[in-house]
């Protein structure tokens, strides 16, 4: 009904996570109020996103062939933070507590579908380690796959190197009543002594 | 934090209406997952926007200097359906029901704003009408602006042809009770002849 290049550009904006066709139809009618230059910042950020590459230490989104983080020679880099993804590499680094460097894998073994540790960025965090590196702390999700990368890597690497893992435990602001089983289970058997802060 | 090129994206699109930071780097992240293809295409989607125009005969989008429903011989361009936007237009058309014309205000009159009918597509609907249109509908938002448009056009046109308006009242499956009393007003006072269908 619409003019097809209109058309069109609301079935690309539909492709997006979280766009129903009503939503994309709103941005396309928005877009087409927009600045030939504004429309063109929008078109042209898209395309530039192949110019990003996976850094070749350790993984993470890169404009070069090394990412600003393992260029930057003020941070740990013996101790090396295992993550699944680089939006959980962000969620930590957003913390500002973290200044060691991280392993991105890209995924977690998961048997069912076929997704083995080859398929991963494992072998070339098994590189890395070497006599310098101090500790692996592997920040997975605490999923059925998650747990299963975990346990690969600590029988890969726990005889070169101290393997440790994010606590899983009650949320902050949690209420004890309403915390599934499996968690609850987490948390009593990973009860630590309590200290004065 | 992220490269810059990926930050960029990001900010682009939370440029788009109802797209927050959140889901701005969801969509990056999902865009970046994309092959080079899907990221080009809906790059070039955005871009080919600027290749619309409007329809010089009634303000619709359109790709040629008249829109496909101004050159469609099939439809009775003597009744004349007046909307203040494309999107009004295509709920309309969605409907399959009219078979007449448009024309596209591009808005509504606003004194308060400033926007006086010399700014809206309110010229070219006046040197439309001539002697063998026969009905001007008015399909503009009950809203203040809306009305006083309507108003405005009813002026300026009902001595060369008929004008009217669509029906407020209640919406199909309201409730009365629920109905906020400018909309029961207009139903009370719009009161039709009950007919069997």
């Amino acid at each position: 009904m619409y003019p097809p290049t209109f058309e069109n550009l609301i079935l690309e904006l539909h492709k997006l996570p979280g766009v129903g066709m009503k939503s994309a139809e709103r941005m396309a009618f928005s877009i087409l109020g927009w600045s030939d230059d504004q429309q063109k910042q929008l078109s042209k950020a898209i395309a530039d996103v192949n110019k990003l590459k996976q850094c070749k230490i350790c993984g993470n989104l890169s404009e070069n062939e090394v990412c600003n983080i393992c260029s930057d020679t003020d941070r740990d880099h013996n101790q090396i933070c295992v993550v699944q993804s680089e939006k959980d590499l962000y969620a930590i680094e957003n913390l500002g507590e973290f200044n060691g460097v991280y392993h991105v894998l890209h995924g977690a073994i998961n048997i069912p579908k076929g997704i083995l540790p080859d398929q991963l960025n494992i072998p070339s965090l098994e590189k890395r380690i070497n006599s310098n590196v101090n500790e692996v702390i592997l920040a997975l999700d605490p999923t059925m796959e998650g747990e299963t990368t975990a346990m690969y890597l600590t029988r890969l690497l726990e005889n070169q190197v101290l393997v440790t893992k994010l606590a899983y435990g009650i949320p902050f602001g949690g209420k004890l009543d309403y915390t599934d089983p499996r968690t609850l289970s987490k948390a009593l058997s990973g009860r630590q002594k309590e200290k004065p802060e």
